[in-house]
């Protein structure tokens, strides 16, 4: 690290997870804290001593850097509220609704959104990584228990939807009558039960028939025609396919932001459904908050 | 009950639940035993002991009447398996596959259907549901934790798709972040909520669409637009509303074989959405089985 110079703290700071960099004007990790307690697992009035608490290393050695945090940290219930910026929302709308808490740390806000039928949606953290993405205009989808599917337009998020794809799954496989004949996929390659979903994705033509697609789950093992590992690759294809496929309708290609193993699980079913997924750089959090920071004049 | 002739016992024996009716050759009930133990809520070995306790009395006075069983009690993890009669199945191909069990109990089979991209489907009581609602061509709803959508075509069950309605309505409101804000429904009437969730099912364009659009049961309490009450209703109207555009697609009537309650429900998102649903008689199983006993000459 010699000659690496420090430019600000970067905290990622989510509903159950901590993690915070020292990084240098380009993003680069310098240094980590890999883990730490989740923004809703603390009480109130206990986050600015865990973080003075968890940081101290750093700003004692570093005390002037900026530090800029993001994700459910500014929701509600963590610190404190960083009411959501409503779309068209770009570096400039973000930066205009980020907040100052104790100690100087910088908290952005989320991103809200009314569609056409009057309907609303809400993210809180991923607006930070599409900016750290860099996308002029284009897509962007962030895999998860609650997939984002955003429209960038002129550098702002003009239009985006959140997808319950990874909870449904979580749900059906943990408390439905579709688990008992899973078994937990492995790690590796995507399984042909996993291809079999998204190409039963595709066969859908009314929503609805999702809800009877996902039974297949169940009677793909009761014909033996599946194992457990198979069944549970199934459902996880049918629901992703069915989200890539509405997510990215009228485009051939988007950005993906996801840790690798999910990134390369969205990469497989895109290419199964024509939908060319690129996966962004993994340090978008931290670039999406040096955007925040420049606009603030917190970095050069 | 003075005159009327019993007919038959016939035994309605779900996973979960148990009901049985002395009944006459109309299928009127004159006596019932309204609730019991469900079939496979008892071990190998306890079916038989069981029915004929809960049946003592009726078959003391009675000692000649067919006892005519249907639904989970033929499972395989039922008290003895009756295997499925596959599709195209009506009144001659379940009678053909109703098994004998000790005591003389005849048992129906369920039915199999493997629709045209080779995905297997099933269901276990529905079929003498749908016999006793004496239909001649159309297309009859079974709803429920598992509804059922079958095509009726020469008194015959030609074609059938499962739709795991009720289910992922529980556990996503049970077990998903959808639930946190969520109040039980009132009994009565269809709420706002409920026709604002079936009237965003006519709104889904792609079948992923479901997957957001279930997220709104989250935003619109977010955003204060819907009391707990009403986001449990939306996510059911949602549900149901997509069910039924998929499960009656082309047809603008079907059947409806349900509890008061739910054929309610039911009736009310089919005609926000052109589609007429008929409550049938409520003692369809009854009726179900004495065309089956008639089959096997087991009644005249």
């Amino acid at each position: 690290l010699a000659g690496a110079n420090p430019a600000l703290i970067s905290v990622d700071w989510g509903t159950s997870s901590f993690r915070a960099y020292l990084a240098d004007a380009e993003g680069l990790a310098l240094d980590v804290i890999p883990e730490g307690k989740g923004a809703l697992s603390l009480q109130a009035g206990e986050h600015e001593p865990y973080l003075n608490e968890k940081l101290a290393a750093w700003r004692g050695a570093h005390p002037d850097l900026p530090v800029i945090a993001s994700g459910m940290v500014g929701a509600r219930q963590g610190w404190i509220e960083a009411p959501y910026a409503a779309s068209p929302a770009g570096a400039n709308e973000i930066a205009a609704a980020t907040i100052e808490a104790p100690g100087g740390v910088r908290i952005l806000p989320g991103v809200s959104h009314v569609d056409a039928r009057g309907a609303p949606d809400v993210m809180r953290g991923e607006e930070t990584q599409i900016l750290g993405a860099d996308i002029d205009e284009g897509v962007v989808v962030l895999p998860g228990t609650h997939s984002k599917w955003a429209r960038i337009v002129g550098r702002r998020i003009v239009a985006f939807a959140t997808y319950m794809t990874g909870e449904v799954f979580a749900v059906l496989k943990t408390h439905s009558v579709l688990g008992r004949m899973m078994a937990t996929p492995s790690e590796g390659a995507e399984t042909q039960g996993f291809l079999k979903g998204v190409d039963a994705s595709v066969a859908l033509k009314n929503p609805g028939d999702l809800l009877h697609a996902a039974f297949m789950a169940r009677t793909y093992g009761l014909f033996g025609e599946m194992d457990g590992a198979d069944l549970a690759e199934y459902l996880s294809g049918l629901l992703i396919g069915a989200e890539i496929l509405s997510g990215a309708e009228g485009v051939r290609r988007a950005t993906v932001i996801a840790t690798a193993g999910l990134a390369r699980r969205y990469v497989a079913a895109g290419a199964r459904l024509g939908v060319r997924l690129e996966p962004a750089s993994d340090n978008c959090a931290t670039l999406g908050q040096i955007a925040v920071a420049r606009r603030l004049g917190l970095m050069d």
